[in-house]
């Protein structure tokens, strides 16, 4: 497995591969892996002969206020964990690599992004999908592999995707969930044991609004109030936002009469976790 | 030659040419060619295996006020003066393919883009980033050639490719002119053969200033109101703006002590003319 930090490294082992043929998927992360992005990565290995994955905490995606700083990292746990994929490379640059003086390039994507996460963090998907475009540029995957649990950011790569005829395949792969049912997330290590246990409101609320769903409510503003009161029934659980949105556009559904993404945002004490389900009507 | 209409065809046509080993150069251009646009494409034609020109007029550069419904069209014409050189393929998409409905994706360069033409075509050059990424995704070029009659759109592509990574060389190519100094322009189609005397004091006031500069000026309020001067003598002249700028950077330069761009954008009539030179300072 190979460590490549730099972009133009990692542009000649791309181009060397597909010289030769080779496919190439790719998972971009944060680091600080868990089951989720492996799943990713196994998913990447079966459908490509080469898998890189990136490891790199994107700072132009954090806002002044938010965790940047304290955003966790360990390289080493990372590395092994990947090896047992395995993955064939691992692309972790710098922040000055990707990111050197005189840098003024953004990608926006302009309405998938306006709700949500996209609302409340409000540099967060320019950040996001310039980041990925620079590293579809170094990697030049033939798949790319997102996961579900970030549902606004997958939806906003298959539109950057899509809009810039960029030739990758964007594939979204489901939450994975701990056997209690909180999604797996690197900032879980934030929690308290106790705020662990309040964590548990975002999942159960999902099944909760599924369950009123099948009883035949369709009123969107009636399932999120009970999805709310579940949730802050918890203690140090304050919901940022629940909606039920178009699961393509990320615009407001008023009756749930088709698919439906239930997004959440909720601080737990100090640390704000998302989760979402793509709900059925009845 | 082949006219390739469709973006996935053209990527396609790209991946079997890259498949085969050959290097791809690129020139884009809205049409209504000239013996400018002509001699990026021999340079192309110099520089790779294989030839790719575009022509679209991209409606995303062009502001409510401005001349897109009016721009010059004329593909029989186009493809007859691209026979000559000769070009592999010409992408000609339409407006449809390049934005189909739920497009909603922009790249801005935010600091080359703040002077000169920026300053008066707000949208100008993010609907110029954002195409030419576009079109780079589609015919994956190793080279794309531009005009220095753009500069600042040269300098901007140049920036764009540098942040996002872009495994694209960018050339650019000296200005074409008249044997009478006029640079050649699309839109000099627009003037009547009175205005096309008064056009011809753009180039005559980029001489004035480096003999200005080579007599001792280095002021460059002092060369600018020159500048002016000489061009707002001729009947229907109007000058937009006539700036010295750090060629890089495209910032004002107070003192001439290195080189120096003089970019020029003059109304003639109706019509809006650009030219430049970078001066050297004595």
């Amino acid at each position: 497995m190979e460590l490549i930090r730099r972009a133009i490294e990692m542009q000649s082992w791309a181009a060397a591969a597909r010289r030769n043929g080779l496919t190439i998927g790719f998972v971009p992360t944060m680091g600080y892996l868990h089951e989720g992005h492996l799943s990713l990565m196994r998913y990447a290995r079966e459908s490509c002969d080469r898998v890189v994955a990136s490891i790199f905490v994107n700072p132009m995606q954090f806002g002044p206020q938010e965790d940047l700083a304290q955003y966790p990292r360990d390289l080493d746990r990372d590395l092994n964990m990947i090896r047992s994929i395995p993955v064939d490379a691992v692309f972790h640059p710098d922040a000055s690599e990707m990111y050197p003086a005189g840098f003024q390039t953004r990608v926006e994507v302009t309405e998938v992004t306006k709700a949500l996460c996209g609302h409340y963090r409000p540099q967060f998907f320019t950040g996001v999908a310039t980041v990925v475009l620079k590293l579809f540029n170094c990697v030049q995957p033939d798949v790319a592999v997102f996961g579900a649990k970030d549902f606004q950011q997958w939806v906003t790569i298959r539109r950057m995707v899509r809009d810039l005829n960029l030739p990758v395949r964007v594939e979204g792969r489901p939450i994975v969930r701990e056997s209690d049912g909180l999604a797996l997330s690197s900032r879980n290590t934030y929690l308290s044991p106790r705020e662990r246990q309040s964590a548990l409101a975002l999942s159960r609320s999902l099944k909760l609004a599924q369950d009123l769903i099948d009883g035949g409510e369709k009123e969107a503003g009636a399932i999120l109030a009970e999805v709310r009161r579940h949730i802050e029934a918890e203690p140090g659980n304050q919901v940022q936002y629940a909606e039920l949105m178009d699961p393509e556009t990320i615009t407001p559904v008023n009756r749930v009469e088709g698919p439906a993404l239930l997004a959440l945002a909720v601080w737990v004490g100090k640390t704000r976790l998302i989760d979402n389900a793509v709900l059925a009507a009845s």
